[in-house]
């Protein structure tokens, strides 16, 4: 398998992208393209021991800055590590391309590049997310701010395939995410979408839900627009980092609590790494015509080998192959219909 | 000072909302109507000691079940303790109505009841809400689902009023909340709404934010729409539960680390507590004609003690008076642009 990897990408790139990429490739012996400033790159993987490791490193001198709007950058500089990086996925001589840089850069590259696949409304960004049972998934988490309702029903098969391929659910029961139970709660977007999923076909539709729900593992795939599922992941991120820092400040003003924390130490490691989205990897643009995958911008070298992990995973799930096969029956029982919209 | 408490609203009525309101009038000496039925609250104000306690019991025999849709209910019986303790206020026999029960149906009867001050677009439901520094304030938390940006524009002074009122603070810094603060962030309706916001006069605005600066307390005020508003705060709440869990069993499974945590229980009280809403009260409908305050519905009777509290202190600060000055003012200021929406 060959995957490539924006060398370039997240807030600890070139070091920690290329450590997490030699280690990936030594335990897991596929091909990943480090894709970048060659000279930068080619410095990098001369601080670790690569020998017998397929790390190909491909020039792409265009930088992103941030002091552009970087989804500008990605149009106006071509050789920039995303841009090169996926054409080389479309050329087939790799099967993923995997970045941890700016979300909003790998959207417009992925766009791009690959463009939709025939009958899907949008790309859609997904990511496991954590809850009491394991993992689900939410989406769009950031792709789209303003919605269809229709677009919503697609991403619930969409997203039914992605909770197969990447957590092994079969049947995937899907939600959409509200803030009420009741009729007449949700706002215009999930209301309308609430009855066109009711009534959608070949969809394991169990209902809206609310984030208690969510957080309790009610549903596998969890979908909503992309202004609330962005604000829901980084809200959960907010108030997780408040509540554990308020915790330490609680516990540091009391001496004998000092002492207690120490002894329970490893559990609040272990808490810490729950939490972790290093853990679970990468999020996927899913709906285009080549499998782009999106990792956490402070990813550090474990990070990177589980987003590159993560995509290992959904290449050799096929989910590319799937989304198309089944986008084509979505689009065949729309004609039925007498919609092909 | 006269208030009213829907003494059948909440999880937890008529037990804890009668037990709150002895309290809280026997240390503050004001009067609080406990309306509902009339021989169920006088049978629990029975179990206290109520001797020179302003306590006057308001019959309203309609009960607001659960069963129909609680918005329904308030409008086929008119006898419900909502509509008959608002109706207390607007005859000017009390200053304010207090509410832990169902949160749209106390928005239906407050509209039904009082109607919206002229001017004002959209009542707006605001919270306070903890942060690293202490307290803000969140709206629309759940009234309008599907909001226009003046709205939005319009909250921010109303909230703006409350956030002096509420939590003392000189000209509060005023923000949109959003999924990024880049050009081009925000959904259709954060976008519009920003450029008015920037543009307003009278507003210290200053500008979107993500949560994880309204969790850093970088804003006083925080304005967004009631969906959104209301999946961060039920958000907030389940991934609180959430983490607490993982905490609770990670320490459980350590021998050493349970023992850690018995010493370390009085800092984990203390971050319980920093938590917990009972301790900054109710929330408020703003933008009627009557002052109207929402309580969390499983508030027992330390959280009815403290809604009750946060209404008498929005009645000492004139909050009705000042939000309808401030109101009269933007409208005159729009008929001076010859816009007079």
């Amino acid at each position: 398998m060959n995957l490539v990897l924006d060398a370039m990408g997240g807030d600890y790139a070139p070091v920690e992208t290329v450590a997490g990429a030699v280690a990936f490739v030594r335990d897991n012996g596929h091909t990943v393209f480090l894709v970048g400033k060659r000279d930068i790159i080619q410095a990098e993987l001369n601080n670790h021991d690569t020998t017998g490791l397929n790390l190909p490193v491909v020039d792409a001198p265009d930088a992103i800055s941030m002091e552009e709007k970087p989804a500008m950058a990605v149009r106006r500089k071509k050789n920039n590590p995303m841009v090169v990086g996926m054409k080389l996925v479309r050329e087939g001589e790799a099967d993923a391309f995997c970045s941890v840089g700016n979300t909003g850069a790998v959207l417009t590259a992925g766009h791009m590049v690959f463009r939709r696949i025939r009958g899907v409304h949008r790309a859609v960004l997904v990511t496991p997310f954590p809850n009491n049972n394991g993992l689900h998934v939410l989406g769009d988490v950031g792709a789209n701010t303003d919605c269809r309702p229709e677009w919503l029903v697609q991403w619930g098969h969409l997203l039914t395939i992605y909770a197969a391929a990447r957590l092994n659910i079969q049947n995937p029961r899907v939600a959409l995410l509200s803030n009420g139970e009741e009729t007449g709660k949700g706002n215009d977007l999930v209301r309308t979408a609430q009855v066109l999923m009711s009534q959608e076909a070949g969809l394991n539709y169990i209902g809206v839900i609310e984030p208690k729900e969510m957080m309790a593992g009610a549903a596998d795939v969890v979908v909503t627009d992309g202004f609330t599922g962005n604000l829901v992941i980084k809200t959960s991120e907010a108030v997780a980092k408040y509540l554990l820092g308020v915790l330490k400040q609680e516990i540091m003003a009391r001496p004998l609590a000092k002492a207690g924390a120490a002894l329970a130490k490893p559990a609040f490691k272990a808490t810490a790494a729950r939490l972790d989205d290093k853990e679970y990897g990468a999020g996927m643009l899913l709906g285009l015509n080549g499998l782009v995958t999106v990792g956490h911008g402070r990813a550090k070298r474990d990070g990177i080998y589980f987003a590159l992990k993560a995509t290992a995973q959904l290449v050799s799930a096929d989910i590319l192959q799937k989304t198309r096969a089944r986008t084509e029956i979505l689009m065949q029982a729309q004609q039925k219909q007498g919609n092909p919209s």
